[in-house]
Parts: C-alpha cells; structure tokens; sequence
C-alpha cells in the first residue's frame, strides 16, 4: 500500500444563493479582481450580474477576461496574466466550468512569469505561487472546481497539456446547482463521461490500496449513472443537479487516489484528439473509455472488471469473471452511448485516421507505458482504429 | 435540501514512515512545541521516541504535557493552557488518541483565555483563535484528528460537553496504521463502535440530501464491518488498519454530513453514561446505539432502516421493510456484541438505574429533541432501560 498525502484546501459554498459570501471571500485577498469567463452564457442566465453587483457592492474593483474558449487556449492565459501585472491584480475569479477555471489557475501563475505562458506548461519554469483563484461553477464535468490541475491548448503546436500544480487549487468554490440548469441534455451528457472517465482512469489501478476507495469510487459511478439522464431529462431538477455537481468535484480533488498511483490512460488520447480536433473533451472521452476498457481486457486485470460490473451494474456475481466483465463495458457502452446519447464512434464525430500515428506517438509522452495496462504508441493506435465505424 | 459549507483544510500524511515531514511542519508555526499525550503508551511503543527525535532535528524547542486521560478533563486543558502563556508557546503537537486531540485542541484555544477553561466548554466565552494543532494518530476512533470537534469532561459537576470551533481543526495530521498495531482487540472494537455510530447518527436522519452520501455512509459502514474484525484477529493487518483509520476520519470530518442538519441522539446520552461513570465512549455508544435505533423505528421512519439493511447488511430486499428494519437492528447488535465482542448491557459494566433519571434531564440539553426522532428526558430514560438486562 502506497503512503499519500491528502490536502484539499478548498472551502465549498454548496447550494442556491449563497453568493451574499462571494464578496467577503475575495475581499480576503484584495481590492482588484479580475473576473474571468466564456462567450458570455453567463450575461445570458443572469449569473453576470448576480456576480458583478456582489463585487461592486463589496467594494471591489473590477477588471474583466472574456472569451475563454472551450478547450481554453495559452493565448488567452498570456492575456488574463497581462492584465493581472498591469492592474496589479489581487485575486482572481472564474465563472464558468472546467475550460474557464482551467485558464483562470494559469493566468494567475502566469501573472509571476514575465515570459510566455506556454513555458508553464513545457514545464521550463516552476509554479511556485499563484494569485488566488475563486469559482463560481456552472458545469459538472472536470472538477477543476476542487483541484489544482488544469489543461491547456496550443493551437499553434496542435498540443494540449494538462499539469498539476499545488499553489492553483482553488481558496473557494462556489456550487450551486442551479447555475447549471441551463446546461443543455448534450452538455450534461458529456459532463457525466468526463466525471465517469475520472474515476474509471483510476479505479482500474493495479493497487489495491483502500479498499473503502473503491467502495467511494463504485458510489460515485453509481451517481453519475442515476442523475445524469435525470439531469437531461429534467433539466431544472435539483436533487440530480445537485448530486452530479457534487459528484464531479470528488471523482478528481484527489480523496479517491488515496496513494493508488499510476498514470492515465484516455485522457491522455482524449487530449490528443482535442488538440487536433477541437472536440468537447467528454465526447472524445466517451467514445475512447469502452474501447480501451475492452483492449486492457485480460486474465490478469478480468477480476477488476469483475468488480466493477458487479458492483457498479449489479451483474450476477455467479457469472464467470470474463462474462461479467464483457457485460459490464457493454452495460458501460450502453449507458454512454444508448442512455446518454453520445455519438460512439470518431467516424462520426468527423476524425478519420490520418493523424491516428502521430496522435499515439504524441500521446505516450503522457506516461501511458505507467498505465493500468503499459500503452505504447502502437496499442494507442489500435485503440483509436477501435474507434471508427467498421 | 439544506445549502452547506465545506471546509476540510487539514493536511494529512497517510502511511508509514512518514514522520521525516514533522519537523518542517511543525516549524511553519514557529520554534516552541508543546507535546501533549497520555498515559505513556506512547514511550512503551518507541513513538515518542522518535517524535521526539524529529522536534529536536528540525532545531524546535520541547515542552511536555503528559497524562491526559481517557475522557479527557479540564484539568488537562488548563495546565496545558498555564504551559502555553508561560512558555509562549507557537504550535501544540498531539500524539495520541482522540482524548489526547480534543484535550489538545482546548489547551490551544484556552491559551488565549485568561479564566478557567470550563467557561469555553459553557460557551461562556468564544474561541476566536486557537494555537495551531498538529496530530499524530494513535487510535482509530474519534475522527478529532480531522475535525474541529472536542468533547471535555469535568469531574467535579460531572458533565462532558463536546462543541465544534472551526479555528481548533487540526492543521496537520499524520495517520500511520501501525501505530495503531498496539491497540488491543478490546479498544479496537470500541474504536469500532464509535466509528460507526458516528455513521448512523448522520445516517438516520430525515433531509434525504444528496443521496451519493448515503452510499458513501453505507461504504463506510461496510469498511468499519469488514476490517474491524481483521483487525483484532491480526493487530497489525496493514490493510485492515489502514481503512479503519482513513474510515475514522471520514465518517466525522464533516463530508458525510452535506447538509444534513439534525441534533445526534446516541452522543449526547453516551456523554451522560461516561460523565457519571469514566466509561469508554465506544463501548457506551455500543450498547446504546441498537437500542436507540429499536425506539426510533416506526411506521415513519421504516424506509431508512430498510435502506440501511439492503445496503449495508446486504438482507434480501425483497422482504417487507419492517422485517428488513427489524432483522437490520439484529445484525447490527450480532455485528457489536458477537463479532466485535463487546458487552451488551449496562448492567454488565456495572451501571444500574441509579442516575437514569438525571442523565436523561442532561441529556436533553444536548439538542435531542431535534434528533432523527425526537427524544424528550422520558424517552431516554427509557432507553437507557431498555440497556439493562431484562
């Protein structure tokens, strides 16, 4: 059993109107925020202003960042930390979901760095403070909410890069579920394959530390599979939007690794895809997880599926081992594919294989040969052509 | 369903071998180190042996305050308040179970205060700030090590009054399973015990919040069910005391709850039994607990207990959940009492109806009429007979 240090710092508001607390919590660290966000859904749903008036009648001063795309682009990191030196910016605030707060933790590294802030992510330079960042979160799908990751892209080299880097986790999150009842059935849907991939990445570990983790772990599957079609279904229902927010914050803040280290397996192919593509990151997740679940498929990893469809999908636990686990990445497949709707192959999303080798080749340099199962350039390939229609 | 605030910030270091970060720990906080403990258990198993190694070697200077028992009393908590002023001291260091936390956690914040101590567990006075508190676990029990929680006794009056005061969470704590390898099977089952009744406290109760808690109570159960008995057979079973400690923390640190706002039941008549009687806390919490949960079920609140036994018992869900609830009372109370082999009646412990009647009156004042089920002096009263042999 592996030790672990577990450090999740973040303090979360959960729950409707709670944003009277916005105003003291970033008065905590300054004058001068910068508030950072999309394309401007949230002028749309009211959340703007909700925000603005908490920052104007707390006193603040207020700068603003727009147009944060998804899959959330260096340039816009290198814009936000402009403004951060030259406004002398003091704490930072993300309205959004996982692209926004993912831009928002760099820009307030980048704010220490004088140079480009794609160095950040080459890991030319180290992260050793960050402005403080705040989120106010409106989609239930990376969890960047509660953690100190983010990932960025460079258009420009067709690389995107995810890292890790302590000082960025959040001081404060703000969940309400009722922010996300504007999130569409298809947004949700891919939401839910994001949180779902979070924990599937790590509960496919070979170990077998914590077995009270895997009981987290199965919990927070179950979850997403309960409340995510709800959630579609009845957009404006709380008890679903609630439980898959929370859901989304636990599956990546860090309590369900407790010490199982190994690296990941479909985000680093997702992030190729993405960085060549530009495809919403669930998506591409939702299509790479059935297949690479049935490639790692063996007599040696069989009694993890095992577990996972008896406890997950409540197989029949007297089947034999390899028939439940062919019947849970079809159940798997179903749920992604059938319940929540998602497109299943990359064929139809557009991507044909022409950039297949140099994606795996790219994609190994994330540590997959540490994976569950060791992925080398020629296995991601194999994976990707799972992939396409027949 | 209820808004809350999470706020978890202690660090913790899980796992063996793990001391070399106490020093730069400790010396975030400044140079003069109190270390509190107990009995001496600590001296008998090397640990203060080498804690103490690691104070001197980050150059800290050493106080001591030793001998804080079981149900810890405020005597402790003011001579180690006295220590404080007069050695100005800059962080406490607990090494021990949860008596020796919560008395540490007073002594930081009573050494802010000029009075006797008693006037902050009388809410005479607020605890505003508290001297930084790091841990080293020795029990698996209490859950102080990552909660703002301590409970103190005083003699003289006989009451136990347990509150909550944020700035008393531990910083840092650091849990290695085999320093737990000592415990006997005896306090294990009382840690056990407690763990658990922690669970059903927040478990039992009517917000049906965030349902993904409840399966993460259910795990948490089941962890406590599996590995409690593993570890009594085998004391030092790693695994077994690895998911008993990270289970302990969990099922108190204020996760579990979301929301769900209620007054606990069993607590505050357990704090009765142990006030007039130095009982173990866990062993109380035992035999009350089945008992307690056989009052309170009812028509009502029947569908909690037939969750609790599918889920967690694992009984045939198809049967009627008034024979689910009953036979899940039974299990629980084989669970206790034949597994864990703990005594089932306060007889046996050498309590008679003596001061039923007064502990009762005392135990209202613990909020319990705002319980899952709501527990007037009478109805405690006749619980507490209800753990008498017949």
């Amino acid at each position: 059993m592996n030790n672990f240090i577990y450090d999740i710092p973040t303090r979360v508001y959960f729950g409707e109107n709670q944003l009277g607390n916005l105003g003291p919590e970033l008065s905590r660290f300054g004058k001068r925020v910068l508030l950072c966000y999309g394309g401007g859904s949230i002028k749309k749903t009211g959340l703007y202003d909700k925000v603005v008036a908490e920052i104007k009648n707390a006193g603040l001063e207020l700068f603003e960042l727009s147009g944060i795309d998804p899959n959330p682009r260096v340039s816009s990191v290198n814009a936000g930390a402009d403004i951060c030196k030259k406004e002398h910016i003091d704490v930072l605030l993300a309205v959004g979901g996982g692209s926004v707060i993912d831009c928002t933790k760099y820009i307030g590294a980048a704010a220490y760095y004088d140079g480009d802030a794609w160095d950040i992510l080459l890991q030319k330079v180290p992260v050793e403070k960050c402005l403080p960042v705040i989120t106010v979160l409106t989609l239930s799908a990376t969890g960047s909410e509660m953690d100190a990751a983010g990932v960025i892209s460079n258009p420009e080299t067709k690389d995107k890069i995810g890292l890790i880097f302590p000082p960025m986790q959040p001081k404060v999150s703000f969940l309400d579920p009722t922010n996300t009842y504007t999130v569409s059935p298809y947004q949700t849907a891919c939401g839910a394959a994001d949180i779902l991939s979070h924990i599937i990445e790590v509960y496919f570990n070979v170990n077998q530390d914590l077995q009270m983790l895997d009981g987290v772990m199965e919990v927070l599957m179950k979850t997403v599979i309960k409340y995510a079609p709800l959630a579609m279904k009845e957009p404006d229902n709380y008890e679903a939007r609630a439980n898959l927010m929370w859901a989304s914050s636990w599956a990546i803040n860090g309590f369900v690794n407790g010490g199982k280290r190994q690296a990941w397996s479909c985000h680093p192919m997702e992030h190729e895809l993405s960085a060549f593509y530009d495809i919403t990151h669930g998506l591409g997740l939702a299509i790479l997880t059935p297949r690479w679940l049935a490639y790692t498929l063996n007599e040696t990893t069989v009694s993890k599926f095992y577990q996972f469809g008896v406890n997950v999908f409540g197989i029949d636990a007297a089947l034999p081992p390899m028939e439940v686990a062919h019947k849970s990445i079809e159940l798997l497949s179903e749920f992604l594919f059938k319940t929540l709707g998602l497109k299943s192959t990359l064929t139809e999303i557009g991507i044909d294989d022409a950039n297949f080798t140099v994606m795996a080749k790219k994609a190994v340099t994330g540590g997959t040969m540490h994976a569950f199962q060791p992925l080398a350039a020629e296995d991601i390939e194999k994976i990707f052509r799972m992939c396409q229609v027949k």
